[in-house]
């Protein structure tokens, strides 16, 4: 097989709906956006993006399919949302009842998927700009905690922030913000620099999502807001069905992650 | 009366509710952040707010109300949608039916109302930028157009992209695309620089909306996405009831401009 990080982001999603790429996507299809997937019922689809719309730091919209479409149409309208991610997570009333790795079976005329960002985008960039980043230095995934800063409310929809960590150099502090800064699509700036007890995390080291990282002498731990934030949001609500992708094997788009820089 | 330029946005809506401020809203509360408004009803608005979320360079969503209520909770919690404005227009199936100064008699348990970002927030910046304004200059409307842009389709919302000109000295149209894509949440960077007919429009001093205005010498037409679209887009569908500000006379929100500025 071809070098995966070299392939096209189309090429990848052949492989993965034949089954022949059963993996986490990262470092997959270098330079094109991946995204989180939320599939809910139409019924709860406008609270839903009114909720996302609220909050528009946690959850980045990238592309929302029309009610019964499986074709995310902007980000990538040659796929199928239904057989395009490795693999699948199924949620009936809030509790995780199958992982599976097409989604044929539950597909339903009334659904609405959510392809939302991801920090995958802006960490090629924060890398290029001589930042590196700490959980892909490790080989784990990037740290998540729940915050006290609450998500605006929408309908049935509410819930605190999750954010993710990066601990960055103090020198480099200041450059993190600019190049996290030009896209707003995919989280954007960060939400917070340095104590963690300001924004209502205990323990820097017991993180509530993902894994903990080494924070070295004259690092500063750095915030931003987490695309895990909607489908934890959402998950409350505790919908009678909710699909969502299994962590770390995302959607791979036809979108370049430079056209969500701003300037 | 004290300068409206110089009142809190809350002022002007205190005064524009008593029917005591019933003018253009141009200019006054410097700073704070002006709005289009478009009240649908429920039944359209998963379908208005996707059409927003798919186009958002024309249709930036700055607010949308929970249904039934009319507060502007992110925009302005102490405002009412139904009061605050001077002038409100009715329209019912597409025909303007009315001209009033308030909608108490028109709400309805099951109205959304968006309120959609306005390109007041960045001309400020431009004019800070030593880059002038011609239609502020001659005291008149900014020209809008209907383009061969097509808007992205979100179920029975579509239709061609309405853009607004500005005329731009040659050395300063680099610095306009700078100020101006830092406002990527109201319009942001222009969609077009130059020749008028590779967007399709045939005559350049016969505008759709708005009025014409001269173009001097070394001056070339700069093209934003204009807020006119959604409304335009929305009239097309003729939906059964649509309520939208009167044209100039804005939604003045406690949202300070600079809040708009992503960098």
């Amino acid at each position: 097989m071809n070098d995966p990080a070299k392939m096209h982001a189309s090429e990848i999603r052949s492989l993965i709906r034949n089954n022949e790429l059963v993996k986490p996507t990262s470092g997959m299809a270098h330079g094109y956006t991946q995204a989180n997937l939320a599939i809910l019922k139409k019924e709860l689809a406008f609270e839903f993006l009114l909720f996302c719309q609220r909050n528009p730091k946690p959850c980045p919209i990238i592309d929302v399919t029309d009610p019964g479409s499986p074709i995310p149409l902007l980000a990538a309208p040659g796929a199928d949302i239904r057989t395009d991610i490795g693999k699948y997570r199924i949620y009936k009333h809030g509790e995780l009842a199958e992982e599976v790795t097409d989604i044929m079976n539950y597909w339903e005329d009334d659904m609405v998927a959510f392809l939302i960002g991801c920090s995958f985008t802006f960490e090629h960039p924060l890398m290029n700009n001589g930042i590196s980043v700490r959980h892909i230095e490790e080989d784990c995934n990037v740290p998540m905690y729940k915050t006290n800063i609450p998500c605006i409310k929408a309908g049935r929809f509410e819930g605190p922030t999750v954010v993710s960590m990066r601990p960055i150099p103090e020198k480099d502090v200041v450059r993190a913000v600019q190049v996290t800064s030009r896209f707003p699509g995919v989280h954007g700036a960060p939400v917070h620099i340095g104590n963690p007890a300001s924004i209502g995390i205990q323990d820097i080291h017991k993180p509530d999502f993902g894994d903990s990282v080494t924070i070295k002498e004259g690092e500063v731990p750095v915030f931003w807001a987490c695309g895990v934030t909607p489908q934890a949001v959402a998950m409350h609500v505790k919908p009678e069905l909710m699909i969502t992708h299994a962590p770390g094997y995302m959607f791979v788009s036809d979108l370049r992650d430079e056209k969500f820089g701003i300037i």
